[in-house]
């Protein structure tokens, strides 16, 4: 494998299973990445996998609301024009899982009892979290422990959980089914709380408690229905103290030995992202009185089916290496909880539903990694939704652009965002990444090329299209005295260098998306005049004078380049680096972000991620393999891939240079990185966005489907270990059964038309029932 | 003028005065300014002008006291590898002038009673504030104050208030003269006190307080004996409530109409930076005891002759000019409080004894622009004590660069420093604005050339020496492209760009460090020979490797250059920029740190101070007059001079190319910035380094003083409206008294051997009591 892939991944403590994280033992020490590991989602909402009962131990509390964030004042040392006030926090919220448990006067605590088994399962087929445990209390009883736990795939402001308590001798027990909105962030810039209660109470056997987030004033409501062994009040305790905000149900009750005590809880959590908030609380409470009636077997068996569906379309099969085929699915489990495409107004957050690190929920990783997996794996609609977020944020991209000096409609994406606003505050990104830009343009030429929707253009891409455009066309400038545009005071996706001059990627996708805009605007004024009027006006396009610029700016762009090794030099400055490869450093000096200063990292040569290559993987179809094959064995042995973004994009290529065991320690890499922890940092939470990488290694890599032009095609180049690989993929109104073995592709239509592809220079056509096959 | 000086002074309301500063009404607006603009300062101790009495309108209170200082946790946005823990603030310590006045029960507080008149007054030839005001209180009462103090400048840990009352009619009056030390820091990180009272108490008519700093441990006493109308104790009130920190004598009388009371306040502040810290409070008490004895009107006077004998060598007499006059006075008189270079410890801190802003005691500045000033002006030890500090941070220079991966007794200077440990947290001014370490180098050989001390690079200056050179050959790497040294990732003089490569200036300031450390290594050796064989030890010094190396690295520096224009190019990049010179901006852009966000200003062509031509300016001995005007003519048309450090350089450098009305007011600039308050900020106290620029923008701009080698030379530019120059110079052993009216010069020796300058090509010997003169 490449010398330049640092291998620091722990033994992965959840076992090896095609469908199933397991743990068999408790691990108070790794429970904290267990919670992230384990965490479950609906697109709507989120749960770390924290205890339901009190735990005193190590642990993250994290329940996320989508939509819902807190904009936490920033923190900076020296201020500096056009920081943003604020940078928002993806906000923990009500714990609405919590059953406290008290047993002959004794608090149930894994972090205090004596363990005796210990059982954690996350059924990622049926998304179910399931835990068994026997602890013994101070006085000598055995309470034995089954929790079952999911967020409802069908109703997504629901969640259930069902808690079995039995012990090994008469006992007196106390349940308490409890609502608690005491919550903080972990995150906090200033140890703030984010949270106002708003009101608790109880009524028969519901509780509620509703809570509204400082300055942004969200309303968020959680209420449950509780019941004991089938029975539906116990004795009902609710408090209504604002101070405190929590509210429970609670019995207390004598239990006889191995007499499981059944407590079913089913939670509706509502906010007023998704409802009027006079309604919340009365909303909250409907879904779990709805949920009680229902009944909790079959909700589960409802959310069981909705997975099932899922899956139907998104499972990747990899066989004879079940620890590839477990980091796969587990990354497009989590994918698949994380966004399910059902609301325009949400997005992708970095951390997904499983911590709150990195704030804001919308980076470029969005549409440059994880794009293609929903266009391949759900409804078109779906991807299309993470585009249609962007054209809602239009206006707030021209206001941003507008504040760092940009006119005329020029627009400027936010590097991080929760509703359209830049909130993050280090200037070399907020102000100097701006290649973002770049690759929302590429996500909508992504979803035209991939769909063929083209009438998407006229409705809501050329408008983004202009802005972007105009922003590259105001940001070069004309140098005198290279007879060029340049431009100046970039950080390219490599963040180890910044503020440098010609990033080529920049420069690259600055000129491509004034091509891109271009071809939308030719495209929308000769298919869709009345729509092209429309957005003239908006815009104020002054099509000639714009276009003509554009056109100067593309054809005189400057790119640094290599004469005598023909190599596109990552910045002006990069051939003055002391150029040693990564693999002759000191192993003890990495990995660079926790070994090197700063300043260090700067000025050396390596490079935290693709930056050239990440160019040629988002154009493969244009770029030579010659070319291609010169860049990365230039750039990658300088690459200590110290981003989660980077292994992926290296996967594809090396795939497709034929660098098959690279290409495999990329994938393992990116698949399992937080399955293994390769950062040591998955306690904070999972690497969501990196895990549409990780679907783009297997399927675009090893599977060498890609678009050639507007062409399926295929170019396989499977592990040497994995004996079979098949997937489907949605593609024009069709879905495909793809299936490779050594040497062999089948390729089907599942349902819909006849379909054309390629391998190599041959063209097939796949049809219903009958799989076309092809030697590769 | 230079159209890139942008005049945005306001109307001084101080008045034009040769030695004063005054104020003829109250302007409650502006009292926070004047607060910065009347401070007094003794280098142990400095007070802002705040009021005695009561005064709740707007004030910055400011008592300080030299070294002693609070770590203040960091605050920044994203912790980036090597940034200190800690930012060291200046600290606003016991207000010990107070004295609090009742008068028929009511607060005397200019900002709630009618203020019928009021006259302020600094005097600068004696160092006394003196304020006189007639208010009336809501009954009707009219209350006239007189106040005068004093800091000491022959006993550092006194300070002395006079303070009379009187009022229009009987009344029932309460004084309480107060020690004070319930202060907080304006610019705290986080809001936090920074000081915990360790004791409080009184004794006869004494009373004091005690506190200690937070973390550093740091104890300041103050200890007052207050005398009303010469009686020493009146009715005695002591507060020793330690929860409160503070103490006070107080009287209750009645006045009669017209007849003052007459409140005599001596107070000693002491603190263990300077004594024991058992000993602190006891030695206040006997300072304040001591100078009751001696009495205020002997103590004034003493004070008064320290500040003439000051005056004697340090001032700068300009005829025809009270502007100019009162602005080079103002700046000399704050110079000379800040440091008296009586103690190695302690440096200039940038807004001296003034304000808190910019925390820490030591820029780059006290080299770069402070040291001509002492050692013009003092006795050399002065000056010397300013390289000592340095010597005794030389270990903490070599762990900052240690931190920094740099090894083998490679020494950085901090950018910013307390104690010799770094204390700035912005990664591109902490870790990339390195050319300070080429300033401490200059600063040794300012001193060394000045003086002919020869001596003290055996004794000090070869050990600083030898750790800046091997930092910077260290921090070069060499770049195969270009067959050169490179140096990459820095920061120049110009904060307005950063992360540059190959900035001119520093590498034209590495290569002379290195070329400076081979001579003095060479000096030592042969002259000095025991003491070389100490420091050959002592730091490990291979000196023939290490001289052959740092001679490869000077021959192979790379310097950026224009060949067409034959230039030296700021950094690499200068020419991609979008060359507009500052005429031509929109002036509503400017300042541009104001209206400009920051990627901006850094793509931007402008430049904050001096940079390429510091260097020149530095060496201007060795720059061809051609070479320099080339290089003015290009950069200073971009240069927006929003340092305050920047128009001096421009001064000297503009009157030697003879341009002399860019030369003038370049010159009102520097000297009268905070009168004129042309950057809108003396409310946060006054630009003392730069003050250090004004005195060399007249001495060696207009006055022509300059080194050649180590020749003294002159070379004058009078401005066309001043009638005459004069001033005194402190010269090997000999006070020199220098003389210029239009076209003549006349050097005489007040003091000390025969002294040979030049004019031109001619060189003259001054004597004692003659005067030789020469046209010019």
């Amino acid at each position: 494998m490449s010398s330049s892939v640092l291998s620091t991944k722990r033994a992965a403590h959840v076992g090896i299973h095609p469908w199933k994280l397991i743990e068999n033992q408790w691990n108070a020490e790794r429970h904290i990445e267990s919670e992230s590991l384990f965490a479950l989602g609906n697109g709507r909402m989120g749960q770390r996998a924290n205890h339901e009962e009190t735990f005193t131990g190590s642990t993250l509390p994290g329940s996320y609301i989508a939509g819902v964030y807190y904009p936490d004042k920033t923190k900076v040392g020296w201020w500096k024009n056009g920081y943003p006030e604020y940078f928002a926090k993806v906000l923990n919220s009500v714990n609405w899982i919590a059953v406290e448990v008290k047993i002959n006067g004794q608090e149930l605590d894994l972090n205090t009892c004596a363990v005796e088994s210990f059982y954690r399962e996350l059924n990622m087929e049926t998304g179910v979290l399931t835990r068994r445990f026997t602890a013994r209390l101070a006085d000598g009883t055995g309470v034995t422990v089954e929790a079952t736990r999911f967020l409802s795939m069908v109703r997504d402001e629901l969640g259930a959980v069902r808690y079995s308590v039995q012990t090994d001798r008469v006992a007196q027990v106390i349940l308490l089914s409890k609502l608690d909105f005491n919550v903080t962030n972990h995150d906090a810039n200033w140890e703030e709380t984010f949270w106002t209660n708003f009101d608790t109470g109880g009524r028969g056997n519901e509780t509620w408690v509703v809570s509204e987030t400082k300055k942004t004033e969200f309303r968020v409501a959680a209420a449950h229905c509780s019941v004991l062994n089938g029975a539906p009040v116990g004795t009902h305790e609710s408090q209504e103290v604002s101070a405190i905000a929590w509210s429970a149900s609670g019995w207390a009750f004598t239990v006889q030995a191995h007499i499981p005590a059944v407590l079913t809880k089913y939670v509706g959590v509502v906010s007023s992202f998704n409802a009027p908030r006079e309604a919340v609380v009365e909303r909250a409470a409907e879904r779990a009185r709805e949920a009680a009636a229902v009944g909790f077997e079959d909700l589960l068996a409802e959310h069981v089916q909705a997975w099932r569906t899922k899956w139907d379309t998104a499972d990747l099969v990899i066989e004879g290496d079940d620890a590839a085929q477990q980091g796969i699915r587990f990354n497009i489990f989590h994918l698949l909880q994380t966004f399910t495409g059902v609301d325009e107004r949400l997005n992708i957050g970095p951390k997904g539903f499983t911590g709150e690190k990195y704030g804001g929920s919308t980076y470029w990783d969005t549409e440059a990694y994880c794009l293609p997996f929903y266009l391949a794996s759900a409804d078109p609609k779906v991807a299309r939704n993470l585009l249609v977020y962007r054209y809602k944020h239009l206006d707030k991209a021209i206001e941003n652009a507008a504040k760092l000096g940009f006119t005329h409609g020029a627009a400027l994406y936010p590097m991080v965002t929760m509703n359209g606003e830049e909130c993050h505050n280090e200037w070399e990104i907020t102000f100097e990444e701006i290649h973002r830009n770049g690759a929302i343009a590429y996500g909508i030429y992504t979803y035209e090329r991939y769909t063929l929707d083209r009438a998407y253009l006229a409705e809501y891409g050329l408008e983004v299209l202009v802005g972007i455009a105009r922003f590259w066309a105001q940001r070069v400038n004309w140098s005198e005295h290279r007879k060029a545009y340049v431009m100046l005071g970039v950080t390219g996706p490599n963040e180890y260098e910044n503020n440098v001059n010609n990033n080529y990627y920049t420069n690259f996708m600055a000129a491509w998306c004034l091509e891109y805009a271009a071809y939308a605007a030719d495209y929308v004024r000769t298919q869709h005049p009345s729509d092209y009027a429309r957005i003239v006006a908006k815009t104020q396009f002054r099509a000639e004078e714009e276009l003509a610029h554009w056109a100067d700016v593309r054809a005189r762009m400057y790119y640094p380049y290599w004469e005598e090794k023909q190599l596109f030099l990552q910045q002006d400055g990069f051939l003055d680096k002391d150029l040693v490869p990564v693999a002759d450093l000191d192993p003890a000096q990495r990995p660079i972000n926790q070994k090197w200063s700063w300043d260090r990292i700067l000025r050396s040569p390596y490079i935290k991620q693709a930056d050239t290559l990440q160019g040629m993987f988002f154009f493969e179809d244009r770029t030579d393999r010659a070319l291609l094959r010169r860049h990365f064995d230039f750039y990658e042995p300088f690459t200590v891939h110290e981003s989660s973004l980077s292994p992926s994009v290296h996967t594809v290529l090396a795939s497709r240079l034929g660098y098959a065991e690279q290409a495999y320690a990329f994938y393992l890499r990116t698949a399992r990185l937080d399955l293994d922890d390769y950062n040591h940092e998955v306690r904070e939470g999972l690497h969501v966005t990196a895990m549409g990488g990780a679907w783009m290694s297997v399927v675009h890599g090893f599977g060498g489907m890609r678009l050639v032009g507007e062409q399926l095609t295929f170019e396989p180049a499977l592990p040497a270990v994995w004996t079979r690989l098949a997937f489907h993929l949605v593609w024009r109104g069709a879905t495909l059964h793809v299936e490779l073995t050594p040497g062999n592709l089948s390729v089907s239509v599942v349902d819909g038309p006849d379909t054309e592809f390629s391998v190599g220079n041959q063209t097939f056509i796949a049809q219903k029932g009958t799989p076309v096959r092809a030697s590769v």
